[in-house]
């Protein structure tokens, strides 16, 4: 089956480096992700992230002239950007199609979501390919799943996205939402996963097996906490099983991309942070992090309280 | 399901560091693994790994003085080591059971591995709970397993172990080949998964999924390449799967035991060395790594050549 592959590292690896990603490394970024075979590339946030940090990098701000750059290098039809409703008014959407951006992911809140309804209808009409994120999906009752994916459906999402913010999901959980939303909605449906367990990938290939056909993914993993599904070991896997996806992979440019990530990004480097591993097992989102920051004593207290309180 | 957690990092995480831990580390290790809830502590090769190296570590020897310290630290019942029949000759297993080891696991090469069953028939005689490995199971034909594997339960192994050497197996593979050996053997099935590809958790949890019992993980994921099993992610994963399990896991021991490795051993930090994916990626063992070693952009014209070459 034909996977569609984003590259988010520019986008969601940016909370490593509040977004500072450089013009010509965001270029060169860019034109090698579409070497290696990513159908998107999520080149930023449209006016910040979801709570607004001063001194916002290139990728967290998405203007209309860093998605011109962005554009010519790789051609409108690969530029995606995400954003939150709350951050934009009416004139955003049409200036950043004119800018030549294609896909854009508006994200919806579990409550008070019909402004985000509003600019799904907008981009749709203005022309562009329109997804709808659910953030910290692990979070949701599915009956709250179940109506905002409808709504967003019948807004005229074309891909409802389930964004496992906290990395706490499972294989099987994967599977079941996959199957219940692509169920409800009848639309094709994409994972954004984390590996605060490790499961990025566990649960990547579980929700594609069970018909998932969109997938998130960022270089050396690079994102929130301890990051997103590494691209290269997600390409690979695809590489290796399933043929609609090889034929227009290139491995090759995907370890020089690799290569080159690490080397002009320090924030890159992969790690195993033990206290988002502990936000993930206990569901946490990010701003619980305090609590269990810094040395990794505190956070071995934590566990050990959390796992008293069981 | 009960399943048996081996922490291996004092063994296989030697690769990383020439098997040179101190004495006092190993002992604070294996008695911090055993409160974590690990069953065994795999705390050496013994008589070397597979090809020997000059200048080799506590945890490569697996000395009988090693042996009885960390005996008398965690007790006998804890107490594995592992072993390629190559490496020993007849008083090693009686001095090993002397020395306070329990658990043995002896390493079945694909052919001649004849001496390797009377290596087994002399543990079970002596006394010990008797394991097999086959290492590089991606590169052995299913009859040569069934063919080993077979001989090595008549022989009297108690768990059959398949390792994933390369790091090359997908979720699918560890699904038949589980299924494959225990229908065939009626044994407990045992896994030793890598991270090459970044599979290394996914395929344990579709190998236990498929009735897998036993278990190999490492802190950090410290092993040979890229590393093997992280023992956090699968641990906390048991946690929340598995009640069986959970009843007897600490995992704030866990974390405890995971902030000393990072900052006794700092070989333990993880990384995702491109070339070893490559490796993985094309099922190639670690002797291939020179051709794609140093510089990435060597692994890179690797990666190109071999992609060119399908």
């Amino acid at each position: 089956m034909k996977i569609t592959n984003i590259d988010v590292t520019l986008r969601d690896g940016g909370y490593r480096n509040n977004f500072n990603f450089s013009l010509d490394y965001a270029k060169s970024h860019a034109r090698l992700s579409a070497e290696a075979g990513f159908d998107w590339v999520e080149i930023a946030y449209r006016n910040g992230s979801f709570s607004q940090t001063p001194n916002l990098g290139l990728t967290g701000r998405g203007d209309n002239d860093f998605i011109q750059a962005m554009s010519r290098e790789i051609g409108a039809e690969r530029v995606a950007l995400i954003l939150h409703p709350k951050n934009i008014s009416a004139p955003d959407l049409p200036e950043m199609y004119a800018a030549g951006a294609r896909l854009v992911r508006i994200i919806l809140p579990p409550h008070n979501y019909e402004s985000g309804l509003a600019f799904i209808r907008q981009a749709r009409e203005i022309g562009f390919t329109v997804g709808t994120n659910f953030a910290r999906i692990t979070q949701w009752p599915a009956r709250r799943i179940a109506e905002v994916a409808s709504a967003a459906t019948d807004a005229g999402a074309e891909v409802v996205y389930l964004a496992d913010s906290n990395g706490s999901m499972s294989p099987s959980q994967a599977i079941s939402m996959t199957t219940l939303i692509q169920s409800l909605t009848g639309q094709p449906i994409g994972l954004h996963t984390h590996n605060n367990l490790g499961l990025a990938l566990a649960n990547t290939i579980a929700g594609v097996d069970a018909g998932a056909t969109w997938v998130d993914s960022s270089l050396q993993g690079m994102g929130k906490g301890p990051g997103n599904l590494i691209a290269e070991q997600w390409l690979a896997y695809l590489e290796r099983t399933n043929l609609a996806a090889a034929q227009k992979l290139n491995l090759g440019a995907l370890l020089e991309l690799a290569d080159q990530l690490l080397a002009a990004v320090p924030q890159s480097q992969p790690s195993l942070p033990l206290p988002d591993l502990v936000l993930g097992h206990y569901d946490l989102s990010v701003e619980h992090r305090k609590a269990i920051l810094g040395r990794h004593s505190e956070a071995i207290a934590t566990a050990r309280s959390l796992s008293g309180a069981k």
